[in-house]
């Protein structure tokens, strides 16, 4: 075990805030969308099926403060903005993709898993 | 986009569930501690700073029944009981390894990065 790996199970090391912040289900779903584009704040909240104007505004400044994401004001009438990854947000939405789609392809097996164990006597599940 | 990736946008599709439990910062961390070897519930504990007994109880349950994680009860007197990775958990866990790599190595960035979004004057941030 390495020691940046090691540094996840402290609460007070960077490593660990880092992985609560882009570990969040709405960190992972927005790093997802905008890896394949930017997005405007509509567009993002129409993709993301169940988040909150709020938790997705929340989110967003999170990933801003972090440095993964970027905001873009268009100089439109009215200003339009949006949001788009940093080659930092990029970099770690890469190493997110790969675990999302293994995730993707593998969530029935997961629901085969969970229908076979509640069909377990309770003695059994001890 | 594949559709297997697509499908973690919706909620009601099994891989936004299973992105719910094993992208929960107890989950990672778990998954995290076991590819490296079994544990015994009382070494997780000690090795996850910050999780409760019942919150690492209840995550154990949850993984177990998501086909990730097996429970062993040792011969002994008093029986002693080991918690290890499924082939299946295995495969996820190589793939969170990764990510989790990834944010140890980077986490001092998103520290400076913090730092300098919090040195701005408000109007900037909007």
């Amino acid at each position: 075990m390495t020691t940046a790996v090691s540094n996840v199970f402290h609460r007070d090391c960077p490593a660990r805030m880092v992985l609560d912040h882009v570990g969040s289900r709405w960190g992972v779903l927005i790093l997802t969308a905008l890896r394949e584009r930017s997005h405007r704040f509509s567009e993002l909240h129409a993709t993301i099926d169940g988040i909150s104007e709020k938790m997705l505004s929340q989110t967003l400044t999170t990933m801003r403060r972090d440095g993964l994401v970027t905001r873009h004001v268009d100089p439109a009438v009215p200003p339009k903005v949006h949001y788009e990854l940093t080659d930092f947000g990029r970099g770690l939405a890469e190493h997110m993709h790969n675990l999302v789609r293994w995730i993707g392809a593998n969530a029935e097996h997961v629901v085969t898993a969970q229908q076979k164990y509640d069909a377990q006597e309770p003695p059994a599940r001890q």
